[in-house]
């Protein structure tokens, strides 16, 4: 315990923040020794650990100054990213030493298999250190599955492990919130599955959580990490391919075998209002969020949903309003479509094959009609299905947490909290309500 | 005059409407008689008439009672076309013969010629009579493109032919008004190219006179009266193949060679506010017009255009609001799409090369992804560029006038009121205000 509160003195003490900073870290001790006692009185002896990964070597203090975190959604993602000011601290949960960061799962499905192998694509970032879940049963047959030998049935005792640094979170999304407060809480850096929570205001009390805690709070958007996305926002925002930008429609629809079970009279959880499910929040934001990294934060939104059976939106169609060009959306787990992603501009159309995944961006001039690749060949990384590529988020994810680029990371936190507000906006409007609506944070 | 007069009370006797039709008629008496005034003093003598094709024979009167007017607007074109119940009259220009109709052109651009050559293969219900234009020399022109010999440069003077029945008016939008009303007092059916107005209450209006004169007005939708979109009407809403419908996307965005104008410092009339220009009503009014004859009126409707330096939307994207989905607009006259128009519903998706010239309707099954085309083969009628197909609606109309269907022409009359109240409500919602939205009437 003394070292933990230490280190969070020492990390106040290194902070640009002053006073602020300071208070901030005086709830900390609090949140944290609270937390701590849990993790005594209930915690330990819950996990089954068969071996460990050695500590990780005392870090450095990076105290490079950052500049001022830009103002501008479009330039959220290509800022030079090499800030190494993010707050760092010396013990072992806290370390920013560059040996690769101890991390737990939290959920066993087919995202946490993609995450760990995307993982062991960058080890010198990640080491798979133990896995959660309810069930001892599931927990172990995962684990074997990935060659991990600790696994946990306990939040508490899982989070009582010194060694482990970081945690992956993608079970149901009405579960985020509680599972990264108690993470965050506990000192362990979170990467938080889109969408990370239900509401704003519960993301809001992560990200200060984060910060109370000195560790890092990441929603893993996938796509926007990927070479060709940031291709894309180059030539949109930078090199100006299509002049002024006249507005952009962004499907993302495709059947879900999800969907055969509402159709059954089933509630899949992707499908319950109870488990903060829903087309927008699931797939939904994949557009918004291509649309926010892209354009900026839209001046307003609007959202017509397909309820299905279960009271969520099955699908739906809407529009972000930006100043001179709206963006449209079409968002479905319940049927397909077969367009693809369109960028319009005064001088021509980008025709990209989707908002994940990117391996074609064509430029279609608009008076003549003439088509030029402008993919970057070979750059959209290939996985083996059922798993999605998440080696760029996963590396970028890394690094920020490893070097301690707090411009990067306070970008990432500005992306997400414009994602979450657009889409509460979108959910709300159209009268699609979770518990977590109704809920005091 | 005597005769036209008569022939007002004759139709009056027949209408099945009693009191308030013999109330419309009084009304009409007045019109008509300033009108044709108007016709002595200052139209005859500024025609230019070489020949002229005979009077028609007297009409018969057909007293077939007609079904009520459906109430849906689902039901706008399937409903049986077998009522003869449109009042008709004894004179010239109010009969109901079956000898083709003396009609004439106001506008003589390329929609007016491919209007000319749908009408030659129609030659059973239309024959072209007489040419307008302001000009002598353009008039003259045109007429010589088409062997006709009749021209005017006077409105008067072009209605005050006893011989003229209709009149086809493709000229600028804000002209559309005051000429078709001109047509219309003057006692000749209108076939007004779409957007047949400026605002709503001008279409009103204009309804308003043509049953004060007994004549039909019939905005020009050309697409809705295509083979395989009567087909793809049938196969949402009586087969069903799509189960419950969950949505549609209906883009209709292509560059426009005259946008290239507007970025040149220009104003063609087609973005001009002054002459209700913009993309939405000249182009976007197809998959508005698409979707509300295949689901109805929507409860509402949202806009984002992409306002050009003229001041109009050179492009913009929109939502209709159905109970249970929303229909995706994307129209543009500053850039082009690929994407198709596609139907979503619980079955499946619907995919439609397009809001027009419809040729291939693909049925893709939600969950096997199966594919099944499901258009008529060889029922997409091909004419020569610049022409457009127009040949369904000129038969169809044509039809609707020499039979007296009432009942094809009541759902006619709905579906612009409809919308034409969308578009004005998503036109005005958007901020794009046209000199008629100041004006009363």
């Amino acid at each position: 315990m003394i070292v933990c509160l230490q280190s969070i003195v020492s990390s106040s003490k290194l902070s640009r923040d002053g006073n602020e900073k300071r208070m901030d870290t005086s709830h900390a001790l609090k949140a944290k020794a609270s937390a701590d006692d849990e993790h005594l009185s209930a915690g330990i002896g819950k996990s089954t650990i068969v071996d460990t990964v050695p500590p990780s070597p005392p870090s450095s203090s990076p105290t490079t100054a950052s500049p001022t975190p830009p103002k501008s959604h479009i330039s959220f993602l290509l800022k030079k990213q090499s800030s190494l000011a993010f707050p760092s601290t010396t013990t072992l949960t806290m370390s920013s030493s560059n040996a690769p960061m101890p991390y737990a799962t939290i959920g066993t499905n087919w995202i946490t298999t993609s995450w760990i192998h995307a993982c062991n694509q960058v080890p010198e970032s990640w080491t798979l250190h133990s896995v959660y879940s309810r069930s001892q049963s599931t927990a172990s047959t995962f684990a074997a599955q990935h060659n991990c030998k600790t696994t946990h049935t306990s939040l508490d005792s899982l989070l009582a492990d010194p060694i482990l640094r970081a945690v992956y979170i993608a079970s149901p999304n009405s579960l985020h919130f509680t599972q990264a407060r108690q993470c965050l809480s506990a000192g362990k850096h979170v990467i938080l599955e889109k969408p990370a929570t239900c509401t704003s205001k519960q993301l809001d009390e992560l990200f200060r959580l984060s910060k109370e805690n000195n560790v890092v709070l990441i929603e893993a958007f996938r796509h926007i990490r990927e070479h060709n996305f940031l291709h894309l926002h180059k030539l949109v925002n930078e090199d100006k391919v299509l002049g002024p930008i006249y507005g952009a429609s962004l499907p993302y629809a495709s059947y879900s075998s999800r969907y055969t079970n509402v159709l059954n009279g089933e509630t899949p959880n992707i499908f319950s209002l109870d488990f903060g499910g829903g087309a927008l929040v699931d797939v939904g934001v994949y557009p918004v969020c291509f649309a926010v990294a892209l354009f900026g934060t839209p001046k307003s939104q609007s959202y017509t949903p397909t309820i299905c059976a279960t009271g969520v939106d099955a699908a739906g169609v809407g529009t972000l309003q930006y100043d001179n060009f709206g963006v449209a959306l079409n968002v479905s787990k319940a049927y397909s479509t077969s367009s693809v992603v369109e960028i319009y501009g005064e001088k021509g159309t980008l025709r990209v094959n989707g908002t994940t995944d990117i391996s074609s961006i064509v430029f279609v001039d608009a008076k003549s009609k003439e088509e030029k690749e402008l993919a970057d060949e070979g750059k959209c990384l290939k996985v083996t299905k059922p798993d999605v590529n998440m080696e760029e988020e996963v590396r970028e994810f890394g690094r920020i947490i490893l070097e301690g680029d707090e411009q990067a990371r306070q970008r990432l936190e500005e992306l997400s909290r414009a994602i979450i507000k657009v889409t509460e906006s979108m959910r709300r409007g159209a009268g699609i309500l979770y518990p977590a609506d109704q809920e005091e944070v």
